[in-house]
C-alpha cells in the first residue's frame, strides 16, 4: 500500500462541509466515491480541516492509502475526471509512511472575504461576506493584533478534537484592503483552531470596525472566555482554507 | 409616467440570457416579475446589451416606464428584496424622456477572464475559461491591435438588429496578466457589438496565444469575412458586461 498526500480546492457551497455525513452530501464523501471507484476498493481519505458548510478551500491537504502500479499523474488525472467540477486535486504525491494530513500539520491559514460596497454583488455573494457599513479597518487591525499569540480561545469556538483544552497558538492575523474592488481580506494563520473560532474572530473583529466594540473589549473578552462577550459568528460563505504546512514544507 | 434608468449586476450562470424567452428563466424576465410586483402592473424592462446565456452583467443599463410616488430609492430597495440574489439593481435614477438603454448608447465594456493554471480551479470556474496551456501574450496583444477601429466584423459574429451590416468600431482591446491569480483579463469596448462578436474575438486571440494562428492571421481572417478562418467562440461563463456609456456620463 502507499499513501499519498493530495491538495484539494472546493467550492464548498454545495456541500455540507468536509466531513462525512450519512445521506448528506460532503466534499471528503465525493473524494471517497472517486477514489473508490478508480482504486475498485473502499478508500478512507483523511483531510488536514474539517471545513464547515459552505466553506470553501484552495489548500485543503488530504490523505489516503491505496494500491496504484501506474504513475501518481495518472491516478490525479483519472480521480479528477470522476470528481464533480467543484472538486478539484490540485496536487498528488507519494508521501511517507508516518505523514498524517490532520496529525501531521504544523499551522494552518485562512482567508475571509468581506465585501464592502452598498449592495451586495451578485457575483461575489458565493465566495464573500457583504458587510454594507463604513469599517474602521485600523481598529480592525488593532484588535486582530490582540489576537496574535497562544491564548485560550474559549470564546470564540469549542474544540472539535474531543479534548476539552481551547488553548490554541495565532502565527499571524492582518487585513487587507482592496479599494477597486470594495473588498477587505482577512489572513489568519494558527497551529490549530476551534471550531467556528475563525468566522467568530470575523464576525468580532466587523463588530470593531463597525464601532459597536472597542479593540480593548476584545481583549477583555478573549481573556473572559466568556461567548456573549464576542461578536456573531461571520457566514461560512466568506471564508476560505488556503493552505496547511507540515514540518518538510 | 416616470422614465427609470437602472444599473443591474447579475450572475447569468442560472439565465438564459437577458433576453425575455417563453418558460425559460432570464434576467429581463426576473426583473420584470419583480417591478410588475411592485408597480402593480405589467412592465416592460430594455436592457442596453443582449447577453447571451451563461454571460454575467456588473454594469448592464436598463429602462422602463412607471408611476411611482414614492422615493426612487425606495423603487431600488424595494425591487432589489424581490429579485433573486442573483441579480441586484446597483443604481436607479429618473432619465429623460428621450432616453433608451440601447439606442443612446455610445459604446460598452466587456470584459473576458481567462484562467491559466494547470488543473481548472473550483473557486473560478463560474467565472472565467480555463485555458491550460502556455499562452503568448505578446502576440495576443498584437493581434487584438489589429481589431482596434472601424471593420467589417462579419467573420466574428452576426448582426442582432435585424439589418445586414457588420461594420462596428472597436475604440480598445487589451489584456492585462494578474501572475498571483494565474489569470488573464481581456478588456474590449466598441460602438457596439454583433452577437458573439467578443467571444469569437477571445477564441481567436487564445488561438493565437497557443500559436496556432499569427497575429497577421488574425488581420487577414478579418479582412476576408470569412468565420471559417477565425477561432472557436469561447465559452460564455468568462464573459462579462462592464459598463454602457451615454453622451451625458
Amino acid at each position: 500500500m502507499l499513501k499519498f498526500r493530495a491538495i484539494v480546492e472546493y467550492d464548498g457551497t454545495a456541500y455540507h462541509g468536509w466531513q462525512l455525513q450519512k445521506g448528506l452530501p460532503t466534499v471528503q464523501g465525493a473524494m471517497e466515491t472517486a477514489l473508490a471507484r478508480i482504486l475498485q476498493t473502499p478508500t478512507r481519505v483523511h483531510g488536514a480541516g474539517r471545513t464547515d458548510a459552505g466553506v470553501h478551500a484552495t489548500g485543503q491537504v488530504a490523505h489516503f492509502l491505496g494500491q496504484w502500479p501506474h504513475p501518481v499523474s495518472k491516478l490525479q488525472t483519472g480521480c479528477n475526471a470522476l470528481l464533480p467540477r467543484d472538486i478539484v486535486i490540485r496536487g498528488l504525491e507519494i508521501a511517507e509512511d508516518h505523514f498524517h494530513a490532520r496529525h501531521s500539520a504544523r499551522s494552518k491559514t485562512y482567508a475571509y472575504r468581506v465585501s464592502c460596497g452598498v449592495h451586495p454583488s451578485p457575483l461575489k455573494r458565493l465566495y464573500s461576506w457583504h458587510v454594507p457599513f463604513q469599517l474602521d479597518v485600523d481598529a480592525m487591525a488593532q484588535a486582530a493584533g490582540y489576537l496574535i499569540g497562544s491564548h485560550d480561545f474559549g470564546a470564540f469556538g469549542s474544540p472539535t478534537d474531543g479534548t476539552p483544552a481551547t488553548v490554541r497558538e495565532i502565527l499571524h492575523a492582518r487585513w487587507e484592503e482592496n479599494p477597486d474592488e470594495q473588498e477587505l481580506l482577512f489572513t489568519i494563520a494558527g497551529t490549530g483552531f476551534l471550531r467556528y473560532m475563525v468566522r467568530t474572530i470575523v464576525g468580532t473583529l466587523i463588530m470593531v470596525g463597525r464601532g459597536r466594540l472597542t479593540p480593548t473589549e476584545v481583549r477583555l473578552a478573549l481573556r473572559s472566555l466568556d461567548r456573549t462577550r464576542v461578536g456573531p459568528t461571520a457566514p461560512p460563505n466568506g471564508l476560505c482554507l488556503v493552505s496547511v504546512k507540515y514540518n518538510d514544507k
